[in-house]
């Protein structure tokens, strides 16, 4: 019976089983038709983890930098929890896959778990169930989860929709803060970190960057703060692990971390009846019918409103 | 009456005034209840135009390059549409808007239609209505529509799902291929761009890419050129319209235009159809309880399961 194995599974994860917690995490990866009550089930042993993520553009050394942290957080007797994303592409090969495997060495620790999640095919998305998976490291006991972007496309941006302190990273390169202006990095940035500072033109980076931030007013009294890094050394690894942490703090203080919380519980509540809705909605026969609309010379919009009349109509004809 | 305005709007579209293009335009960025039935009403006027999508990271030089294209396109007498995307940061200002000032200048010519669409918040997804803004410039009768990202987000990736050439520009720089491919841009690229190539870098870089691209097999027969250009100086500006007039001819040849065109079309119809659906999930009401779950200490899982059912309700309790 199904429904007994995933009750012996939950089990085995309320009891600290690792191999329960990877595979419940294949399960929201495979978008298990059981999970969302097993996540429902476990709910009210999440809220205590810390949720850090890591963004910015590619190449800043964002793998580095989580490497370091997690060495950081261990030095500091926390439990961490890593979702970091890996490429899908199908011609990417291993290559890519270096900074993944210098961070297993790191995962020797058993109080360290690292997952990778595939990104949604091309279109660069978060990774399916990064909400999830942040659920399942935290209702575990992770006491920090660190979530790292493949560091383009959308997947940068909604990061800050699933983190408590979301830390951009730069790195001095002309230009780069006006990118990430361009980008949108500078609303969701909590915590800024201009990693690379042993190149010559940190200084100037460094300025160009408080510069811009001096224009912006600090939301709900904090204002980002720069953290110069040499991740490749361990250079200000505490020093932004401190930043964290005061973030932490103000976020308590202020109310600010209840609000947020809310505010993402209820961009899950909302992702959830939408993905439920949008699975009814695309049943085999009407996925067909919206993908032959160019043949039969019907416009996307006429076709639209008769597909949307369609759905309604077979919600009417079914029992309660 | 509003019908008789949209009457009056649509047949001075049709006589090719500019304005009723702009104000159909403007509808479509605000979402007019009303643009989807002129839309479909215009239908019957569109697939003529050739959508070129112009992607890349930050920094490229697509701006630029879209300038230099348009000049092409003219001087080989063709009308060009071109949709670029202003970030809405509250706080950028205008200073980044140099480039789209640029633009302007080649707009004095009439041939030429240039729109600015405001992407979509923070959070970098492409701007709303960017297919519905090509099939009205295309409608409109622009024998090419140019479609240009702020090139960070979503945005890069989307591109190519509204576009039917879809080019990429990259610049010299280490490793900017390897983080190309890491974003997906591999997959979607017709065209590959090498911009700056005065640059003493170029030909490393050049070889770089080339390695890259020769490990991946050439899909439905095209293997994406490469493209080397100094759009600052209009230098291979006329090699890639000439590499995008065969990607046309390719397609064309292939019977693969009729697929990818197919396919956008279902796209477009599951995207409207979705639009439509989530406007009415999420009335006042049920928006409201979907942001109380925190509080009201129920799990994102559970309280989605409520919500589908009370959705479901209310259309099974109202007339057909």
């Amino acid at each position: 019976m199904t429904a007994d194995r995933n009750r012996e599974l939950l089990a085995a994860f309320r009891g600290g089983d690792r191999r329960a917690l990877a595979r419940l995490l294949s399960m929201v990866a495979n978008r298990s038709p059981d999970i969302n009550g097993m996540l429902d089930d476990l709910f009210a042993l999440t809220g205590e983890a810390w949720r850090v993520g890591i963004t910015g553009p590619p190449g800043a050394g964002k793998s580095t930098l989580v490497n370091r942290l997690v060495a950081a957080y261990r030095s500091r007797e926390l439990t961490v929890g890593v979702i970091a994303f890996d490429p899908t592409s199908p011609f990417t090969g291993g290559a890519l896959l270096g900074d993944r495997v210098r961070m297993e060495m790191v995962s020797q620790d058993p109080a360290v778990f690292i997952r990778s999640l595939a990104t949604r095919g091309h279109m660069g998305g978060l990774a399916v169930g990064v909400d999830e998976s942040c659920d399942l490291m935290d209702a575990f006991g992770k006491q920090r989860v660190l979530i790292e972007t493949v560091g383009v496309g959308q997947s940068e941006l909604e990061i800050a929709e699933s983190a408590d302190t979301t830390v951009v990273v730069l790195m001095p390169q002309s230009g780069d803060a006006i990118q990430a202006m361009k980008a949108g990095l500078m609303e969701i940035a909590d915590i800024f970190v201009l990693n690379k500072c042993d190149r010559e033109d940190a200084d100037r980076a460094y300025q160009e960057l408080a510069g811009i931030l001096s224009l912006k007013d600090p939301q709900g009294g904090w204002r980002p703060p720069i953290i110069r890094t040499i991740a490749a050394q361990g250079d200000g690894v505490d020093e932004l692990l401190d930043a964290v942490n005061l973030h932490h703090s103000h976020l308590v203080d202020t109310g600010r971390l209840v609000e947020r919380r809310s505010k993402r519980h209820a961009a899950k509540t909302r992702r959830l009846v939408e993905d439920d809705l949008r699975r009814r909605l695309w049943q085999a026969e009407r996925k067909r019918e919206s993908g032959e609309g160019l043949e039969g010379g019907q416009s996307p919009y006429e076709l639209a409103k008769r597909l949307i009349d369609d759905f309604y109509e077979e919600i009417r004809d079914e029992e309660a």
